[in-house]
């Protein structure tokens, strides 16, 4: 199909021509250029909603329920989930996507596993113009899943208008919380598995840290909302919070300042993808070949660096 | 104090002049290009050993239960901890860093915190080049702890030598381990905590889905080990058994592409510094500029990706 035909389609909503255009993006399709240049004018609408926490403390389910939340009110939503960049994980992902599954035929819900990989970052690299083409597609609400640990959580933070992490009872103290650096980027906290033993005491401890972090947007004082997500419990004011929010940024700067660090971060791996082709380090052999020279101590680093900027 | 001298010293095992290096390395220092070409002759020594695994398994304890184990072997040990890129994680650290304080007067033991930043990785960016430092001080075993959640697993394993994965009882079910993607990276398995409830289950469960993961290096079966690493109990079955694996690599040549894999992500890294750097990435403004006309719609990402290349 051909490219303003494809933008066009996915403009009206068509999950096809949305899931087309991403993979696109996923491809480094030479199309690219021509479908962002289409979809530009068209962004700046969607919510983009970052959902991250530590393994196990039930983020499918959250923002399944989220979901159906969202869409109780009418609202269109898009998930993209980003997985660790891992073979295996299409297998052990699947019960992710059977939880998902209660959304499957939904036509206004739309829903995207992206592999984060290479060494380009926890997030895929191609996050900020997958959210582009969501964007333009015409959802309301984004939600970008992300397992949060180590750099993860930190770029999510710098991706989304407004983050949410996760926690829950028995996933390790609050000294493991703050060393997964969750506390600095939290838009919302919400204690998920609410009705478990512990519950409290990591809400207690929870809001104890939090007044000992230093944060930047010292404006907003993130709440600490409690849910169970298999039951749905909670769910609305959690709704009711991300509004509240991306209300605030809109009025603070907030969200403008988040949306220049996205496409600052979007330009930024266009530009490196191009010189990375360029290199042969995508799908050539000059990076081999000078890695293999390194490795036997032939030649030092900085000049082999210096060998592939002058191939360019 | 000038580059050859400091190499001289570095290479005497003085920890002031390693520590200055691994600095200049982290500033992105202008005198890199000379420190690296008269450290690289002397590299290619050290025995990189990668130590992973969730938040909770006992890292710390494990590295510096590991590090006893080869100092009473008489080895010259060094440990380089990638610490998630938090400000607050200076602080929440300190209980790590205090449990390795049984080796902070030992002149053979060097332990360094890297920040992992940017958006560029899991690991610091500066990883493979701090190692080239360490390799060049003459340290027998590098040990590089990483959180293993996401990403950095799978970039510690094309980094190290040998890369140990740490699991625990109670961390969460088989498929959370799945999903975190560990299963195709250990080349040892170590259930830490070992005396505790489920630690046999732990092992039965890892074992059964290590036969079903798809492994590059198949003739090597990685072992699953047992440790205590409070007591110290197991620990020096798992340096046996990283001598082995060490061992293996040589003959087999998997030491050898790793090796160069390592070499190619650190002319990799030199290289695109230099151009984020060219492009104002790293401390200009012209990046910015270009991320506030994206933001506000007025051009589209490819064409700024094309105005920052042009700058360069």
């Amino acid at each position: 199909m051909p490219v303003p035909e494809l933008v066009e389609q996915a403009r009206e909503g068509k999950a096809r021509a949305v899931a087309r255009l991403i993979s696109l993006v996923e491809d480094e399709s030479s199309d690219l250029r021509e479908v962002m240049a289409a979809l530009t004018p068209h962004t700046g609408r969607a919510h983009v909603v970052g959902v991250t926490g530590a393994p196990g403390v039930g983020k499918s389910t959250s923002t399944s329920a989220l979901v159906t939340e969202l869409r109780s009110a009418g609202r269109r939503v898009a998930v993209l989930a980003i997985d660790p960049s891992s073979p295996f994980s299409g297998g052990a992902l699947l019960g992710d996507r059977v939880r998902m599954g209660d959304h499957a035929t939904d036509p206004d819900v739309f829903i995207r596993s992206m592999a984060s990989r290479g060494h380009l970052g926890g997030l895929s690299w191609a996050t900020p113009q997958a959210l582009r083409v969501l964007d333009a597609a015409g959802f309301d609400v984004v939600v970008v899943e992300t397992v949060g640990v180590g750099q993860s959580e930190v770029e999510i933070a710098g991706t989304a208008d407004t983050t949410v992490v996760l926690l829950a009872p028995g996933m390790g103290d609050g000294i493991q919380a703050a060393k997964a650096g969750i506390l600095e980027v939290g838009d919302l906290y919400v204690i998920n598995k609410a009705d478990r033993d512990g519950a409290q005491q990591v809400k207690r401890d929870l809001r104890s840290m939090l007044r000992l972090a230093e944060r930047t947007d010292d404006a907003w004082d993130p709440p600490v909302l409690a849910t169970v997500a298999t039951t749905g419990e909670g769910v609305a004011e959690v709704v009711t919070r991300l509004d509240e929010h991306r209300a605030w940024a809109r009025e603070s700067g907030a969200l403008e300042r988040r949306r220049e660090r996205r496409a600052r971060d979007e330009i930024e791996a266009i530009a490196l993808t191009a010189m990375r082709r360029r290199w042969g380090a995508v799908d050539g052999d000059r990076l081999d070949d000078l890695a293999r020279r390194v490795a036997s101590r032939g030649l030092d680093p900085y000049a082999a660096a210096d060998a592939l900027m002058e191939t360019s």
